[in-house]
């Protein structure tokens, strides 16, 4: 027996969009999806099966658990909306890693969080199986059938309390949003001098690949780890005519130094 | 017929083993491998059809280019070297992204670059036909031969000037090296809280693919992206106990909101 027998997902984007593809991938029924977007709500609807809904008042009160993924500043607005409008006693979860459980604590007994540790994007598909996925609910009960759902969904499942998932939120920002940030940087440098970013695509994923099966620390190699101060020399004359990478240049050396 | 009758390799590092194998794989013939470290030279030689060498005063003359793939402030010695045990007219290219082809200069007419921008691993293999390689040389028609050895091995040639592949370098680092350190950060940060380092490989890998077609600035998401200066503040407040990566968190957060 599934550890839920209907769902429904609130909110249409990123998130609530590859989570019910995910969910309709091993059979898990979806009963509806929400979002104020009628477009948006009708074509993931469409795509996995469930019904639509636009209007937070019309929901379904028959699903055993409603996943919210919506942004972090609306969880608590929509937690509140959705306390109003749902009988007591529904257990509730919401998908992200920024905002803590608490939030959904003032509107429902049973809350918690299934919060996937991907970035998602409407272009790609996602492997969902190899998606970390982050569970937590101060009510065991509930948490054990949140787990169940994640295994279901995931091979790499995680029990994360609160505390712990702030922590890789941190963490997360270091090596999505900052790595993302250095690999802009590369491109404005070869744009700069009329190359193409094609020239450094292959390099990025390579340097991501290394890593899945070995420390980054291990795998350090440049200008930096070798202490080869002409190189860096040459490299902070060139970087004068972007003085703000230069202080990122200069930081992220010293810190590769002091860490070798 | 192709571009030439057989190559010499200097170096069996990881540049020369994966050229080397590269270059097998495509049936361009290569005479010797040198290394000073009569292992290395035996096992890549072995492996790629070719006799080793760890005395470059013995190294055969029969070659028609030789391509250096050792460390950077090793090419003008090993330049120096070879050339005062080779006849003159020799065809010289090394592999490196960081130092002028002039190094050549003054041992040989015919120099060149042939840089594959990639980063090379023992362990790994790699798929040599996506390597961008950079090419360049002075004297036009050895440059046309280097190309049409390139093409052989990679669907992405570049004719790229010294001073190109300088900047080229420069850019190398921030999307590889100081990439690869706030991958070690993310780690440190995880395996402070006891949580594995796995939880973050997924998200890793994907920030790479997405920049695979599409620019990383439009990718971009985020507190910092957002603005969400609460977020922000969290997170600098648990950075406290890493005040190294407090400073690098700060200047990434300026940097993403300034670029928005």
């Amino acid at each position: 027996m599934p550890p839920f027998t209907s769902i429904t997902i609130i909110g249409a984007g990123n998130v609530g969009s590859h989570l019910g593809r995910a969910l309709a991938a091993v059979g898990q029924p979806v009963l509806e999806v929400f979002s104020r977007d009628k477009g948006k709500a009708q074509s993931l609807a469409a795509e996995i099966g469930a019904q639509p809904q636009s209007e937070l008042a019309q929901l379904s009160a028959a699903a055993d658990l409603y996943l919210l993924a919506v942004s972090d500043d609306a969880i608590g607005l929509v937690a509140a909306d959705l306390c109003a409008h749902l009988p007591s006693g529904k257990a509730v979860a919401h998908t992200s890693g920024g905002t803590p459980s608490e939030v959904l604590a003032a509107h429902f007994q049973r809350y918690g969080v299934f919060y996937p540790l991907q970035t998602f994007s409407r272009e790609r598909e996602t492997d969902f199986s190899a998606v970390p996925l982050c569970i937590y609910s101060p009510n065991s009960s509930f948490e054990a059938a949140l787990l169940a759902l994640a295994h279901r969904l995931s091979r790499s499942v995680y029990r994360i309390d609160d505390a712990q998932r702030a922590v890789l939120h941190v963490a997360a920002v270091f090596v999505n949003n900052f790595a993302n940030q250095l690999f802009h940087f590369g491109q404005q440098i070869v744009e700069q001098e009329k190359l193409p970013f094609d020239l450094l695509r292959p390099l990025i994923l390579e340097t991501a690949r290394k890593v899945q099966d070995a420390d980054p620390q291990a795998m350090q190699t440049g200008p930096a780890r070798r202490g080869d101060a002409e190189t860096i020399r040459r490299h902070l004359d060139y970087l004068q005519k972007f003085p703000e990478l230069a202080q990122v240049y200069e930081i992220m050396t010293e810190r590769i130094m002091g860490s070798a």
